[in-house]
């Protein structure tokens, strides 16, 4: 950082925890428990493309460390801290103050503390990079390909509320200022379960969040586990907002909707009364939503066990897989 | 990474080392040695600010990781792997092709894997976010703050050689087409220590990699650690190209030139033929160019022990500290 872009480093600037080296040397400095690995992910987030210009600073610094941290949920990684590079094109104080807000206090709140970064001027719109660093048992990562048949599937939280929020912002369903009011908080800060997440390492087996759609996520864990799996749609946890939509509509928001920066993950259905359990000492809604299969195929059930065809991308895209 | 820009990630898929998870899941995972802490850094380089339209990408792929990798030396850190983001205006197949061998090759001969990343088209130029990570002993890692009375200055490499690269490339100097055959590689592709660094954990007190120009960065050293240095001018090592250039221009490029990405460190007297005898074992050029005095004063001598008053910014800028 140099010149007048120090500036921009106050807005963050907070004391690191002991032991930790943050803002103001060549690397930041983490200190790692004896036979835990190192769990990092990171992402570019260009305006224009991923937030619309204009967007409220204070959400787009809790969502931009959200996404992330998500990374590391699905994972099972307790958060260590986190890098950030910021591009602006030009010193607007307020937006800093608030952008450093939202992305403080979810990193305050998720214990997971800033510890250093780049800040330069850009030369058209914003352009944040967010580097998450967190850490997990050797032994207990929970990766895509480790799903067995007849795991339980898991889910937390609610879906369906993220992409209709979305869809009433971009003018693609006609403007319901009720229905936007509930859902819209869903969209713009996401609440990965991060206290949840590390003590499913060692007991859950396969885990991803739900960032394209269910059907898609999960998707990707089929395809890498080599196996499949039975959702039973009475069963998946729709955002209590979307109980008056039109059931194609609903369909899709639930099966296919993205931005739900929650948990989908599989685990022994030994193990069902130790996963409820934890869920329930953190406090977070966890749903049981189906059942992996040897045969790779994914199936959607209805109530009276028929299956769905939902016409969904993220059920198409596992298909032709 | 989804569509057209999962192309990107082939130019830079090769497989991870064994017990690390890379490019593919949630998130990427490393082991850490017992004791050893995490080291890391991150930047963004965007075109036009921090490279010029039309740069050499073998050259930009290079140079991004360089630079990264300098931080990881100027701790003391030995390198663990990298991720990379990438947003590209299009898809330019002979372009990533050569960005990412100048990367890779950097990323392999540096023992410093590429794990991950994140790939998007960008709405205007090429943005790059590169964040590395090393590992290094907990009491081990060189600080900026460290340095103390009495140390040994010392300095690998040479200086010099990519300022006169920049100032002739940009017109700043007139052109001199053996100057720069002499100097260019120097600008373009910066070589830090990086089998050298981590020998210096437990040896070295202070390190700082020269970034900015010598006298500005070993001003860092001294504000952070409230001491000064006397730097003997005739013990800097000129880079040979050089030799024919005018005193004043000369003396601009070697005190406050920067891009040089070598390691400038402080060590106790006493470890003298320590550090000297670690450099010759990984053949490396190193000069002891000054020492730590306890007057918090930054002062130049020539070979007849005279101060020397250089007008370079680095300078400036420590003396108004």
């Amino acid at each position: 950082m140099a010149g007048e872009f120090d500036l921009i480093a106050r807005h963050f600037a907070h004391p690191a925890p002991d032991s930790f080296l943050g803002v103001g040397d060549d690397c930041a400095l983490m200190p790692i428990q004896a036979g835990m690995q190192v769990a990092t992910s990171t992402d570019l987030l260009i305006e224009g493309r991923h937030f619309l210009p204009g967007t409220d600073p204070y959400a787009l610094g809790h969502k931009a460390l959200a996404v992330n941290l998500s990374d590391l949920a699905a994972m099972g990684a307790r958060p260590l801290g986190c890098l950030l590079g910021l591009a602006l094109p030009s010193l607007d104080d307020a937006w800093l103050s608030q952008f450093a807000r939202g992305f403080r206090e979810l990193a305050q709140s998720a214990a997971c503390p800033l510890l250093g970064g780049d800040t330069t001027r850009s030369l058209s719109g914003i352009t944040l990079s967010v580097t998450v660093f967190g850490q997990v048992a050797a032994q207990h990562a929970l990766r895509r390909n480790a799903a067995r048949p007849d795991d339980d599937i898991w889910l937390t939280g609610t879906l369906g509320a993220p992409d209709i929020a979305l869809r009433l912002l971009t003018g693609a369903l006609p403007m319901q200022a009720t229905l936007l009011d509930a859902t819209r908080a869903t969209l713009e800060r996401p609440d990965p379960p991060m206290a949840f997440a590390p003590l499913l390492a060692g007991v859950a087996h396969a885990a991803l969040d739900v960032s394209d759609g269910l059907l898609q996520d999960l998707g990707h864990i089929l395809s890498a586990s080599h196996c499949g799996a039975l959702l039973w749609y009475d069963a998946l946890p729709v955002h209590p907002a979307l109980s008056g939509l039109p059931e194609d509509l609903l369909q899709e928001a639930v099966l296919g909707g993205g931005d739900v920066y929650q948990l989908c993950f599989t685990a022994a259905s030994k193990d069902r009364d130790t996963v409820t359990e934890l869920a329930e000492g953190v406090g977070i809604q966890l749903s049981r939503i189906g059942r992996i299969i040897p045969q790779e195929t994914l199936t959607v059930l209805d109530g009276q066990g028929r299956p769905i065809s939902p016409t969904v991308r993220g059920f198409d895209h596992f298909r032709t897989v």
